[in-house]
């Protein structure tokens, strides 16, 4: 049975490129997880989730504990088999969600109680539940129990919550205990204060994760607060384990992630922006609902291969956008899919090659000029 | 260039075999087509259509018309390109959606007014407008512009209709011309009167067409009403000629009509059924939403062979159902159709042996078992 572990084979910068083997598959790294947040990434079945390139899918531990309950998915064989997805899921702790989503919270040193904004049911989330969830699932990658601050929030709120979230790691990664081939994530806080990131890191560090994620950005901060944050952020931590950047992001900030040394990350956007008629190319973003499109013969994306671009014209994704069909999310979450798995791809050719910022210059070029001109 | 030509290849009773030959393909008979409205069948990719064992699809003249418009298919390559379907189309020819949907109808012998369901644009149709509207399309079966009169109907009201209607026809026929390996289909009507089913076959037969449709049946009339007709129309009609039935049905109306002589139909039914949580199987129909199926680890039909049962337990099916995945549209809408090209293939193969009343007497018998008991 192969262990959980990291290899690093190429480094271009602080960017770095290498595999994560699991007994469930190898994850190429740098790695963008699309989210599966239900047991299904939305709009897509999984063998196609696969054909875009992802090697690991993301699950969300608040949304499967109320709907259809980890007892449920555990007595039905694991989250793998219940979505047919035979390799890695990763799932997140359940914390930020219940904080984002859930109502009538209530946060103790223990743990947190809430109402399920499905139904209004009680339910309860500690570091020691949220591993014993994450176990029923059958994850591969299991993320620790955080709190993440409701934003805004003072330094010193966003102090209190880190050394609580810190606490919880460490009750995490005793509940979690030794699971040969699953690993364990450790989820670093501190706002935008680089002294908490690094009273953070070094908490973790001393805990001892298999990973180690950047919590607590994407969050609204914007850009340029995110960047400077990870301009040192993932320098505090072990360079021999994986580091996970949590919900990020366009893929600018993906490329910008990368730059930074970050191996990992996962977000709703390509997945989302394909039910809202919002496609990403090389060239940025097209929005398929406008009439530009309408007799447009030409596809998204003409270097593109997904079956989106291979074939249909534009003109029938804004049909088919515009009178509600289904196989407008379909198309259009398939091709965002394949062109985010197809940048990183990309990412870890040219890290490998050791041309990353020629790659990244081309990667703004072709943005800065913008989708083709109107026939 | 292959013509558009039908050959039978076996008959039991009076339920026939065959095929229907056309440049875009072959078309096995019976055969059920799915419907396409607005160039997709929903929820589903054509290539995943095609994988159910579908050789042609039902597009809708009333839909395209109105959006994206026959014109603009026409000029982005007619509506096979567009929707990436290869294979034969066969398009309706606008008069049935016209009185079932459209408002502001003003009827008279030229044709018909109308405005739009969607944005209450002023639209026109006749045989002539009608003809060429499935032109720019490019179908491959095009169908007479009819009348189907309103129910509940005098019969008076009817013959008046049906006799439109075949005037209709004439001019139809002559709008058509001659158009190598396209085909044109006459619709016979006279609601459940006898004397004027006949009276229209032999209008019909008269004008001469490729294909013979027996319209204004499965318009709420209910089974044995439609049966009684197809006791006698469908031998009114050429014996060398596909029989289309339209409209239809459920699948013991699709074994009755076969039983009966009718070589294709269309339905709505299994597609609009999957994205409404309702399954067809061998045993009946399935209704996923209901909460026995929660912790059911077993797939909808152990001996069907698609996706939806091969790789998903009835308790994913209803998790997806429950929370509005657009998977769960997706995996039972592939699943029935999948189950009525099974059911073809199984008429098919049943006339050519000659086993047609066993196979029917198996197919009942399983229907009245019921579903699989609850675990």
């Amino acid at each position: 049975m192969t262990r959980f572990s990291f290899r690093l084979s190429a480094t271009d910068g602080k960017a770095r490129t290498g595999v994560i083997s699991t007994p469930r598959g190898e994850i190429r790294t740098p790695a963008f997880m699309p989210v599966g947040t239900a047991a299904t990434v939305k709009a897509m079945m999984p063998e196609s989730v696969r054909a875009t390139g992802a090697d690991i899918l993301l699950g969300n531990t608040y949304h499967l504990m109320l709907r259809p309950s980890a007892e449920r998915i555990a007595r039905l064989g694991g989250l793998h088999k219940f979505m047919n997805w035979e390799r890695p899921i990763l799932t997140d702790s359940g914390g930020f969600q219940v904080m984002s989503l859930a109502s009538l919270r209530k946060l103790t040193e223990e743990g947190v109680t809430f109402s399920s904004h499905v139904d209004g049911s009680k339910h309860h989330l500690s570091p020691e539940r949220s591993m014993e969830i994450q176990k029923l699932l059958g994850s591969d990658i299991v993320m620790a129990f955080d709190e993440c601050p409701a934003l805004p929030a003072t330094e010193e709120d966003v102090a209190k919550s880190m050394r609580l979230s810190m606490r919880w790691a460490q009750r995490s990664r005793d509940a979690f205990g030794d699971r040969p081939g699953h690993a364990l994530f450790g989820i670093m806080q501190g706002g935008v204060t680089r002294a908490l990131r690094e009273e953070s890191a070094a908490a973790l560090t001393a805990i001892g994760f298999d990973g180690y994620a950047v919590g607590g950005l994407a969050v609204g901060e914007g850009q340029e607060a995110m960047f400077s944050v990870l301009d040192y952020a993932p320098g505090c931590l072990p360079e021999d384990k994986p580091r996970y950047l949590m919900g990020v992001g366009k893929p600018d900030d993906i490329v910008g992630a990368v730059e930074r040394g970050i191996d990992m990350m996962d977000c709703v956007l390509p997945s989302r922006s394909g039910r809202t008629g919002q496609a990403w190319t090389r060239r940025g973003q097209v929005n398929i609902k406008n009439a530009r499109h309408q007799d447009d013969p030409r596809p998204l994306d003409e270097a593109c291969t997904c079956p989106a671009c291979r074939n249909y014209s534009r003109a029938y994704l804004h049909h088919v956008f515009r009178t509600g069909e289904m196989i407008s999310g379909m198309l259009l979450t398939w091709h965002n899919l394949h062109y985010y798995q197809e940048l990183m791809a990309g990412l870890r050719a040219a890290i490998a090659a050791g041309e990353l910022a020629t790659f990244v210059a081309k990667f703004h070029a072709l943005r800065a000029e913008g989708d083709i001109a109107p026939l």
